[in-house]
């Protein structure tokens, strides 16, 4: 099937293997006028790639975007801006042993259920280098939202049991663990000591936080803003949850706890149009799968890196159960890395739903098409 | 935007509001020569009908369910199935003095930014009964997927603090909650007596087990099985986390611990050939996307209801800050009717991935074409 | 496969077979604030009836639409609008001597053999009642466009050899066959006299302009708005060809003729702003698959009607060679009343273009949703 | 909007300008097995090159293919296969003096009103070279047809008023202009040294044959075969009109030849299964939207080439009329240079509609699924 797709009006189409040519993403349906650079892009990617601590692989690839459509003279056109990240590291590990295994925790089985052969080099498309296209195009989605007065950004909320208490946003790109609490962030670094010690491996919680954010996106049905959101963020490999607002909390909580009033906020200082607000956020800023014009919360639950050094249990592709030994350097948590893939998605994803939510009401129609 | 329809192959359109003429759905891609009748449906829609316990609303409508087309000698023909329920209830309550006001942890003011319009009454598209079409869609799915050894299961695994500890399938109908668990229910029937004492509501999670699965369904990337059960579910109102396998205990985990060995399962009887499973399922039978061959396991955070009859603080329209107090008789808790819609919208995204999964191999293609 | 619904904002999805219980439509992403009542929907409805004259059948089914959803106090809401006519002259013949029998220019086979299974009554999907979910739709489109200033207006441009040759709009309701030429309607009517006497029948050529049409509507690549009314008109019944302005013409001319040159228009009234149209029209209002401001001209051939009186040969579902005689009243010719199908299809193809692209300029999207 | 995209299953999207970095596609939903060399995609590429007689402009660019991703050791592996194509001789013309002036014929004013910006260079999007993507994806769908015993074919049917008369397949790659009948390709030649004397140009029909279709293939409603084909095939540039089987001649037939008799077909060899033909191909093998297993036949009015050498008349983007001398060296007519394309069109449409298709039968399901 053709699942390398995501959005309505703004589309973003991934491509590429860990270890093919390269890597790359096609957006389609951006706005004409927008000022786009491949800085843009290369910033973004930078802050996912590997290498740049102990808890990130030594992968020297450069990661060099280069934008091959889509803009002219540092503007976008409206046609689709296609991407493309050379792989230029791939020949450094020997993979054929696992040519006919079964990783715990990885893809491989489902792979060769589904498709009946499998490039077995570094996971294929379930491979982390897959999230460029995606970090890419979110590149693209956050300078759209920032015309818009729209700011995404997400951190690390946890790494296994260490959980950041305070929140300090200059913290962030501060610490290599991306937490917004330095001291939880010092925990956290001890813990996966500990854990790669131990040649084991940890997960933990992303949070992301959109401020900025207009009442009124999203749909009431199937396209529901959190529907759409919780899509793109599980679609990230090794995510395994996710929570809007106070989530799995609200479950337990009562209705009076949970219920955000409304209030009124300040008039606008322009229009002096009375503006309302709510006293309270356990709603994640989405309501009926409308934005109601609060901070939209979003968490991911990130499983721990499955790629351990310990000995572990298989089968090979006819069966037979073997030891399974994987070496060479793997993250012993891939938690700070997603960081900016999760923000990534949650870009796109609101962008979108702002793209495709223009003509609901007749007077917008109107607005844009009239006389 | 088009948002009132989901699925790629097998796909779902609802339309309805609760105080309209009537609720309904058209099932259009559903593969022909399946038998289907209309006590198919009504079994199911009869799960999720209110007035059944004296935690569920005593609105009396039948939901009557019409299978209007697709349907020919109680054969499905591969044409849209449409399917309509007459709203009979509809005047019984005074919607008038919410008209101009936004009920706390309600969509009522996204609608009116989104829209500038609202069908006040009952919610609109919000309401519980926009279910309905997901349910009468999900009986014909789940119809499907049997024919294919498949089962879908939802209960509820807790209400408000209380949790199910033990697992009886057989108590799940037995009790007006949903529970696994004879004694759990027992309890939470009681925090919920203690809720209505106090005019106020509770929440809970649902949780949700296919067995039967076939591995190699699903997508690598976008349409991951868990990206799409996750926005299916998170598309339920008042839905606010979804979880996969261990959710967010994986991401406390250690990969040693969260890590499913695979190993040699007993060789198919009529083909002697090798087959694999796992020795535990923490991935909740999805892996990069793709079913791996064990039950998936999807547990959905359900908020308390909104409506309580508490004194709430609110603002109007214009902006000016009001009390409301709703009327009228409302479920202290939703969750046991939201358990039909969760095995639904779990049944229709599984049945949806099996059929757009089908030419993955060029082998299947030229079963079903080649001559 | 899940193809009953069109469009990508604007989506419609039609259901029903001629002989269950009902067809039906629901439009889904109407901007909310339109107004909209029955009467709207019924006033097209009533220009696809048969039984309209003697070279219509007689069916006396008064095609009642009911709006079940959608719309509030005579306004759309921006939710699906959910429309129903119900089935009430379904028992009027025999059928079952077709059961087994593909009758020639019908698509029986084609049905047996994708499905496996057949509601052989009536054509099923392939019936001219599915038309009505379309018009219905339509209806809507219209009401739409003309917020905009938008019409379209489609007529009949030749039955069998008989063309228009004269052009007054007033005549195309005047006249049973929807032609604007009062004497080529005449001679048409002889034309399909003969036929008749013959148990034959006849095709003819619809054309469909549409007027007001602002520039810059459609896309330039595979959404272009002249293939997505190709797909839309080749999608009705019975339409074998599609044109855009000269059509075939254009194959046959020299670049020079076919070229329209740019001239400038007189300046804006209100604004002053300098404007530009065509000082011919070879295009038909297209350019590239973008609307050029110039009327939009879209003809479609339209095949004779399969269901003759004549003695044909066929086979049965065995193989077996047989001869086939249909009785019953059928149309001599099905153009007049593919008229308003193909105003409906292309009303809704471009209401469709203008709401996806309200956000090709950055600028328009601030103008919605910035501050 | 995302309009780059074409396809359910076997989804293509294209990007590039002529003058920016390159030209690519993404072609998505490919099953796994399928063999695959960037030579099967070079030998449909090298058909549409430029260059290649004095009917074609000399850009001497080598439109080298090369294969990103989705292959792997000769083999496609089911994920997004993408091919990039380098533009290597963009710099050879002046374009400066179009910046703010619109060709007649050209979608210069069009894409200004859509996006406010574009780049003027080549036609952008428009550009003849936008259609790489198409042939490269047409490749991989011909070799998949190919493995189903289905080949498809297209050729020259007029150039101006030069019209084959006769069929003789060896001839198509033999002459210039890609037709069956090399006298009439004689004659077209000398119709065209007349035009390019006249500095003008020519238009043309392409029509294509799809041999050794299964029934069964398409939808009866929206996703009609023919629907699709008309789409795909309308959406290249200067395609004006699509015709299927006898297209605008049916309007004009009695239903008595147009209707295509049913009759008993050789049993086949291995089964013995009874199999059904027809005496007559009116229908140009769809009927009802649905493939009838006789051969397909699509024909494309191409229009004469847009930029000729002759002084026009049009405005600046301020309105001004200004007249316009076009130079360089401009094909004088696009219809050979367009023969590969609408064969691949209708290779990927065909193909998509197989795979979209695979479900249609319970018993399919079954197959693939079941155990």
């Amino acid at each position: 099937m053709a699942g390398s797709s995501i959005g309505t009006i703004l589309k973003l189409t991934t491509w590429g293997e860990s270890h093919g040519a390269g890597i790359g993403v096609v957006v389609d349906g951006c706005p004409a006028g927008l000022p786009l650079t491949e800085a843009d892009v290369q910033n973004y990617l930078d802050r996912r790639r590997p290498g740049q601590s102990r808890y990130t692989t030594q992968r020297s690839e450069a990661d060099q975007a280069e934008i091959l459509s889509g803009v002219y003279e540092g503007m976008t056109t409206g046609t689709p801006i296609s991407i493309l990240v050379r792989n230029t590291d791939q020949h450094s590990k020997d993979y054929s042993k696992l040519k006919d295994l079964y990783r715990p925790g990885h893809a491989d089985f489902g792979y060769d259920m589904k498709y009946g052969i499998r490039d077995h080099r570094g996971g294929g498309r379930s491979s982390g280098r897959e999230t460029i296209g995606r970090v890419a195009g979110g590149a693209i989605a956050a300078k759209l939202l920032a015309e818009l007065g729209i700011t995404v950004t997400a951190y690390t909320k946890s790494i296994g049991p260490v959980f950041a208490e305070t929140f300090d946003s200059a913290e962030i790109s501060r610490n290599p663990l991306c937490m917004p609490d330095a001291s939880a962030a010092e925990m956290a670094a001890s813990y996966l000591e500990g854990c790669m010690e131990h040649h084991d491996s940890a997960g933990g919680v992303i949070e992301c936080v959109v401020s900025g954010m207009p009442a009124g996106a999203g749909d009431p049905v199937f396209e529901k803003l959190d529907a759409n959101l919780a899509k793109a963020i599980m679609s990230i490999g090794a995510v395994k949850a996710v929570e809007i607002g106070d989530g799995f909390l609200a479950a337990a909580a009562a209705g009076s706890e949970n219920n955000d009033p409304f209030i009124p906020a300040p008039a606008d200082s322009e229009t002096d149009k009375p503006r309302i607000t709510k006293s309270s956020n356990h709603a994640g800023g989405i309501l009926g799968g409308i934005s109601d014009g609060s901070d939209i919360i979003v968490r991911a639950a990130v499983k721990p890196t499955p790629s351990i050094a310990q000995p572990q249990k298989t089968v090979t592709r006819d069966g037979r159960a073997v030891g399974l030994e994987i070496t060479g350097r793997h993250d012993p948590v891939i938690v700070p890395r997603a960081v900016v893939v999760v923000e990534c998605m949650t870009a796109l994803t609101i962008a979108d739903a702002l793209l495709t939510g223009m003509s609901a009401k007749l007077s917008s129609v109107k607005t844009i098409w009239g006389n």
